[in-house]
């Protein structure tokens, strides 16, 4: 199954994303994930690959879709 | 049911965030429209008063989200 990795950092425009788009994904279609780049640094790395530059951020299938805007990665990395 | 509608104007990013996203949207929760706002000019007003400032967008349960970057609604007024 695809992977949809949503990316956050706690900010509260993290949180109001997370709430509404991350619940929003199809679970029949992708395995949904949930990564707080707050608590798990080590994961930065993972995301800017991915084409992440700020948070939130939902890497649907490889691909980066930023949504609104939170923090930049770079303020993320450890 | 709540309603998701995704707001673009056929721009590349537009397109490529339309397949992607909207297609993710678990449709047992929401209703999902796609609007494309060069097409469809009128309903501009309805997409900024939702908070919708630039497209890709998508508004969900009256939320606006914006995915990425393709045009700003400013330039797509009738």
């Amino acid at each position: 199954m695809n992977t949809a990795i949503f990316y956050h950092a706690g900010c509260p425009v993290c949180l109001g994303a997370e709430q509404m788009v991350a619940n929003a994904i199809d679970q029949g279609k992708y395995q949904v994930e949930v990564v707080h780049l707050g608590e798990q640094p080590s994961r930065v790395a993972e995301a800017e690959a991915a084409g992440v530059r700020s948070v939130p951020a939902l890497v649907l299938g490889g691909q980066a879709f930023h949504i609104n805007f939170g923090a930049d990665i770079a303020d993320l990395r450890p």
